[in-house]
């Protein structure tokens, strides 16, 4: 149950043969009466924008923030392919307002897999009918909707939240990106709730979740072109607390946040990184990201090696206030630097910490109160393997 | 021939314990005479700043620029190793100054290996009194100063260059770095020269030549505690045209940088890749430094893939000026996109240039006319392997 955990939402996965494996691409979120709901998005920052991207955010801002559903396709991104791409993008929310009854600008688009290949829009038109006949509520067609995302993922992605007592839940479906691969990039994710709220107040409360979750997530540190995630809010279960609405949308979207890192292409660990004692919030965010950013650090990891040094000298790189004499850094609570040099420790026990499936690691800059955590993984054969090929 | 080619120097290279495995670990650069001569040099900017580097600094500032000798060690770093560690760098050069009958701080130190780990001290200051009778001049001299300083390097790398017509040389030996390993890091070089030349006209040339040849290797993007290049001048081919000096300087280091990229851990590609047409030099700069620096870039080129969507979206991600209406990509002079879409190209000629060991690639943004070339390799299984263990 995810995407249709909330009351007034249908969805639905098919393939309609993007992908030559016959694996499900084609997916779809939206409104049970094919009406329009609030409706808020975050995109992708990169200025290779993909066409579903442009044209998504363009259709929020001409309805003011309204959306009756979501089309998406996995097998082809749509991106770095002009003009024609934006075409594409507009023909497939078009193709879904006629099926839904409702208007183009009102249907949001999402497009991962392949950059710089046309979309094989006919295809996809062809499949549209399908798609929509069908939409269906409950938990089959959720899990249907969040297969046909799926690119180099290996299970699907969801997650649901109930918001306080109020009855309204919040669910959620992802897919990716941790470790993005290079022709199946980005993290998609579309989440909806049945709590009434308006556009200005879901908005926020989206940024701020995203915030938590996605924006913690360091993979690989390369930027997809599609990025995007959504909310529609139905209201069919009425006002709801705004703190119990934002801490359903945390958990749902650090939930997932969670379930990509867990599923990161070839990683074989799951890494809570806390930089703290920093100067400043924003020097340990900066040093926690140089580090989880590291392939050295990642390598270490992958080897299970307490390898604690290459981890302060990334600090040192970081650009942030720093100072040698300062640094100690723990491996699951194990203290095994202090004061820049190592220190005497139980090394069975960092020695099985390393072994486990999941890190926690605390490098402590000995300077202030700031402190930043990240979610991170580990650099490995198969990330190699799952990137090196084949367009 | 290297660091020997200059009249006026001698070097050496002894196994002294530090590696388990029996191989030259102790390597010793100086004057015939063991007079100081002017000296310069450029050291890591890493906040994490390893005891030799300290060392070497206040050295030259307590002498204005001169030396007499560089003592190297590989198999430990000599980082992270807080009061202890430079007290260990001061007694290095101590029993040097004292072998050679210079003062202490005309020597400056360098050390590569572990980090985190007390330098064996012991063991290399039993070593130094042989490293110093040693020393000779002659090309047998050289290779032996250069073997001595190799950590994860499967060859040994040296360069010479004439100075114009005036007779004088200018010699080099490297190690390292690309690809750093955790454990072995760090990228060392000793360049000498006979030609006559005053303190500041040496710094100043050596800053620009280790900008353009060292300062445009990109490998994995992770900085060491230890790396440094220092320079000396005997003065014994007299002085020399300036232009020619830098010449010869910017042909050594740029000669040295092209090896380490070739010996690049785990490497099979050598990657001239150039981002022009940026809005200013400054954005040329940082997005080939952020494709190069690209996991998902380095596998594409070691999976022979010319993927150049992948290289176009971090160039968006780059935060430099940026249409991707604009992009053009080149592989080996074929042109594979242009105006952000894919063009019909030579398919076969593709393959082939890709097959290469030695690619060229060229991103135009198509803004302006800034340009700016990196050096950089490919992400292999064997980096992996070469950094996931063991320390």
């Amino acid at each position: 149950m995810s995407v249709t955990a909330a009351r007034g939402f249908v969805a639905a996965g098919v393939h309609a043969g993007i992908k030559p494996s016959g694996d499900p691409d084609l997916s779809l979120v939206a409104t049970v009466d094919g009406n329009a709901v609030e409706a808020a998005a975050v995109f992708t920052s990169n200025k290779l924008t993909a066409a579903p991207v442009l044209t998504s955010d363009a259709h929020l801002a001409s309805t003011g923030g309204r959306a009756a559903a979501v089309i998406l396709n996995s097998g082809n991104a749509n991106a770095a392919t002009g003009a024609a791409g934006r075409a594409d993008a507009e023909a497939m929310c078009a193709a879904t307002a006629a099926g839904l009854g409702c208007e183009p600008a009102e249907v949001l688009v999402c497009s991962t897999g392949l950059i710089g290949i046309p979309l094989p829009i006919d295809v996809i038109l062809a499949g549209i009918p399908a798609l929509v006949d069908a939409r269906a509520e409950g938990t089959d067609a959720g899990d249907a909707a969040a297969a046909a995302i799926r690119t180099t993922d290996t299970f699907a992605k969801q997650s649901t939240a109930a918001v306080g007592n109020s009855g309204a839940v919040v669910g959620g479906m992802a897919k990716g990106a941790a470790m993005l691969a290079p022709n199946m990039a980005t993290m998609l994710a579309v989440v909806t709730t049945d709590a009434a709220v308006d556009h200005d107040t879901l908005r926020t409360m989206l940024r701020r979740a995203v915030q938590g979750s996605f924006n913690v997530l360091v993979t690989d540190a390369c930027q997809s072109t599609n990025d995007t995630v959504i909310v529609l809010a139905s209201g069919a279960a009425g006002p709801v607390p705004d703190d119990d609405l934002q801490t359903a949308l945390d958990s749902v979207c650090g939930d997932l946040a969670r379930q990509m890192c867990e599923d990161a292409e070839g990683a074989t660990k799951v890494i809570d990184l806390t930089v703290t004692g920093a100067a400043s919030a924003e020097d340990a965010e900066a040093a926690a990201r140089k580090i989880a950013g590291s392939a050295l650090c990642k390598c270490s990891w992958f080897g299970q090696d307490p390898y604690w040094g290459r981890l302060a000298a990334e600090a040192g790189a970081a650009g942030v206030a720093f100072d040698q004499e300062k640094v100690s850094v723990t491996y699951g609570g194990v203290q095994v630097a202090a004061g820049g040099v190592t220190v005497a420790h139980d090394e069975v026990a960092v020695t099985a910490h390393m072994a486990q499936r999941h890190l926690d690691i605390v490098v402590d800059l000995g300077l202030g109160d700031g402190s930043f955590t990240v979610l991170t993984n580990d650099l490995t054969h198969d990330y190699v393997d799952e990137n090196t090929g084949g367009s």
